[in-house]
């Protein structure tokens, strides 16, 4: 891969792909931790950046570690190199977070979260050499990150990767299913359904897991049996979607910069979920009366005191569906999906739905956690590089909005890259002289989904696709919709064609035409009309004639 | 008005604008009830409909009375006309209610209800004639009709309405407001607040009024000194929406002709309700541990058992700000408004607001009125001619969607009909050089607005408007929210030019661009893009430079 660099030192640095803020606020908290990072093997890039520069003046690491402010700038050393990053704080993708590493060297946090690992990176790096480390320093750097254990090898085995996901990032485990899968059965089968991890994934022993649920004030702690023994069970079926599924699609040249994984329309997957109702115990606890909002905290932590956390209003916590599941489609929960119990508020974006569950509070406040201040807000168009009164301003996205994708027919491609799909007809199609399109749709906030409507012109008429199945009941439709749509061969050019998917919810809420007003700096919620642009092979329309 | 009357008689007969459909059911039941019916001054159309034909066959009114089924065909006379409307009945906007004339006499229901008096709805009952009734039977159809009462002399006096209001009908008086009345400030005044009724206003002695509460088992009854001494009361600020605000600008030839009163942008205000909170009743009445929904009916009665009605789920019902209102802008509810209560549900499509509400039912049900199983329901855009089937099918519109209109600059005239809007900017604008824009957003189920853009290239780039103020708390944010964006001069062309807003919600529910993909027949949610083309008095631009 890093063959093909091209070694350019560019000002004004244009990224059409950012694959580096899937952890946010996560990335630089290992460099204070004691863990190991794996040493990968070198490419020809790393030799240049970091190596001596001889016309470069020399700063110690004790010089590094004073430069941790705005005043005095942030500085931070890679291999033999000093960097002054104060001008790129705010272009981080990942956000301030970057600054964890100021004052110190940076290979044990890239070695660990290996998505840093990208050409560009390197270049955007080099791009803020000020001096070299005097000779010595580095090798002191490199003892003390040995230290370093890498939890990351603690994650659980992964079979069928490139079978059933694209994968956007190793470390963290961040992988979407791919669009053909997705539509072949409305309950997702656990090794095909998608996989957001910010961090490592929890090693759980259950005989020492503790759930503690409070208000501040008093702390009540369960064990796993305490929990699935005292209260009944419910299972609902509901779809999880990360708010920024469909995010590659956002992306483009005139608005700016999108921060995030550049999911296609995958990081989304229906599943059957088991567990009890938080509502029954907050209230078997007294934690039903007060509070605005119910936070969640999961065993995925930076370091012990920073967890992954969410927050949902105490109206959404006490209503019917919201669970603390300890099964999927009817198995325990895997580990890469939350075992021994993981938090599902159907019908909101899956950030909410925190995996690894450890810590529930009932309080007056939302989470302090970066996930709920920061990450997941959508900020409005108009904001390019995010100022904290920028977040402030931002309510925590919760409700999804209405979307709908097409799944099928699609590529093993990555469909972000894919500008022209090459179809050829399966036999049922050439047999019935129909092409199969097959898609989902889903709303949010318990909204079924009304229709899906397909346009082969670019929007000027609309036919309406059959929907193979509706979310029950309609105000409280969690799960999606699959849809199918046959295009007589007749009605095919043999040139490339557009098509097009909208879907409509039942409050009458539809999907915008482009996501140029919707653009968003983080790239959440898109739900623009969704496109492919097919070619069908002429061979097989002719077969079918 | 009549003056301008073509007499076709067109077999397919296609309706621009179609305003007979505001009372849905309610339009035939005065025919079986004891009012009187207000005598209109005749004009030269009404001698030729209904009139004697020479050349047709005589049927008695026994006869006609014998046409009331599918079989036998639906009949009905008019003057001396008889008329057999067997195959209109699908086309009828009110639907099947029309049904409830067959066997009868049609005046007394016309009128009372005098939006049928408009030369195409007379136009196509002559299309059915298809006989004259015995000389002497007009007249003895005439006495009858003279013992209706005509309720509609109860209503309360308006004034100012040409000032304040389009007038959609008189009788049930339905009325919008006008677009720069409507922006003029954040709480609509009560006598500028639209006003939509499904009848006659109901005239209540607070002395006698009661409230009865129950689930089918048990009923309580509370009179207005109970409601407002027992329970706490509180207040929200929330905007009512009509689901049929924006309906005229859903019409259009391809799609076919939709049902109810073309409203423009009007159907919309923003009031303070002070009330008591419906949860505190039911729950101090112990009804609010059963059922699934909770059902609402007014005093405005077609017949004793056929009160306007709607439902909510159980879920928003015991949420914290439904309310059974008592006041509106800090004053008693005016009649027309529902004194001395209606229901507040706040995020809600207007028709579960009931007004005049004197019955509430805890059920496992939704409400059977027809507002709840027919009116007010979202049916895929491919239905033309609804079928029970179609209505069973779709689920009952509760919240609203997310919508934003231009309001400022705005003619005194019918929006609908405005294609350009001369615009002689006002003695500020011209000082700063700078056209003001302003107008409404708001979305439903207490999502709050995320930003209002405006495009002056047909969607291609859109510009950040200033928002007034935003509804507080942002899970529920119950108001809209008024912007305002100014354009400069310098930007403004000569020639006609197009602007055009949209909203985006807190869960990044954005307004799709064009209406025809939500398209429906009965006109419900039309939340397109909402554009106005804008002529600026060429002198007016030179004064600023």
């Amino acid at each position: 891969m890093r063959s093909r660099f091209t070694f350019l030192f560019r000002r004004k640095l244009k990224l059409q792909i950012i694959t580096t803020s899937l952890t946010g606020g996560l990335v630089a908290g290992y460099i204070f931790s004691k863990y190991k990072p794996i040493v990968r093997a070198e490419a020809d890039i790393s030799v240049k950046v970091g190596e001596r520069i001889s016309t470069l003046p020399t700063y110690s690491m004790t010089e590094v570690a004073k430069h941790t402010t705005a005043e005095k700038g942030y500085w931070l050393a890679y291999k033999d190199g000093v960097y002054d990053i104060t001008s790129y704080v705010e272009n981080h993708p990942g956000g301030k977070m970057v600054l964890r590493s100021a004052g110190k060297a940076l290979e044990a946090c890239w070695k660990i979260f290996t998505m840093h690992d990208m050409d560009h990176v390197y270049e955007i790096l080099e791009e803020y050499r000020i001096g070299n480390l005097p000779p010595g320093e580095r090798e002191v750097n490199q003892r003390e990150q040995e230290k370093i254990t890498d939890l990351f090898q603690y994650d659980p085995e992964r079979l069928n990767i490139k079978e059933n996901f694209f994968v956007r990032s190793k470390r963290p485990f961040n992988a979407e299913t791919k669009p053909s899968v997705l539509v072949s059965s409305f309950i997702t089968p656990v090794e095909q359904f998608f996989v957001r991890n910010h961090m490592h994934v929890p090693f759980v022993n259950i005989n020492e897991y503790k759930l503690e649920i409070g208000n501040g004030k008093s702390t009540h702690s369960l064990s796993f049996d305490d929990l699935t023994e005292k209260y009944q069970s419910h299972t609902i079926t509901s779809t999880l979607a990360c708010s920024g599924n469909r995010r590659g699609a956002m992306n483009n040249d005139e608005q700016g910069t999108i921060r995030g994984a550049p999911w296609y329309v995958g990081a989304i997957g229906n599943a059957r979920w088991t567990g009890v109702r938080l509502r029954d115990v907050l209230q078997s606890l007294g934690l039903d009366k007060e509070g605005k909002y119910v936070q969640f905290y999961g065993l995925d932590c930076e370091t012990p005191k920073r967890c992954y956390g969410g927050s949902i209003p105490i109206e959404k916590a006490l209503s019917d569906d919201v669970l603390i599941a300890y099964e999927m489609n009817n198995e325990s929960l895997t580990r890469d999906h939350g075992y021994p119990l993981r938090i599902i508020v159907p019908g909101s974006i899956g950030a909410r739905s925190v995996k690894w569950v450890n810590r529930i509070v009932v309080s007056d406040k939302e989470s302090d956690s970066p996930w709920q201040i920061f990450d997941y807000k959508l900020l409005p168009t108009s904001v390019k590089q995010p100022q904290k009164s920028d977040y402030d301003a931002a309510p925590a996205i919760q409700d999804l909005n209405v979307n709908s994708a097409i799944c099928y027919p699609s590529s093993t491609e990555d469909g972000n890259k894919v500008k022209i799909l090459s179809v050829q007809p399966n036999h049922n199609d050439i047999k019935n002289k129909k092409l199969t399109i097959k898609g989902y749709a889903l709303s949010g906030g318990g909204k079924q989904i009304q229709n899906v409507q397909v346009s082969l012109d670019h929007g000027k008429t609309w036919l309406q696709a059959e929907l193979e199945q509706l979310a029950e009941p309609h105000m409280r439709a969690w799960a999606w919709t699959l849809w199918t749509y046959h295009i007589p061969f007749d009605d095919l050019p043999s040139k490339p064609f557009d098509i097009i998917c909208r879907a409509t919810d039942t409050n009458a809420n539809s999907q915008p035409e482009s996501p140029v007003g919707i653009w968003n700096v983080l790239g959440h919620m898109n739900n623009a009309w969704h496109k492919i642009t097919l070619q069908i092979d002429e061979k097989c329309l002719k077969k079918g004639s």
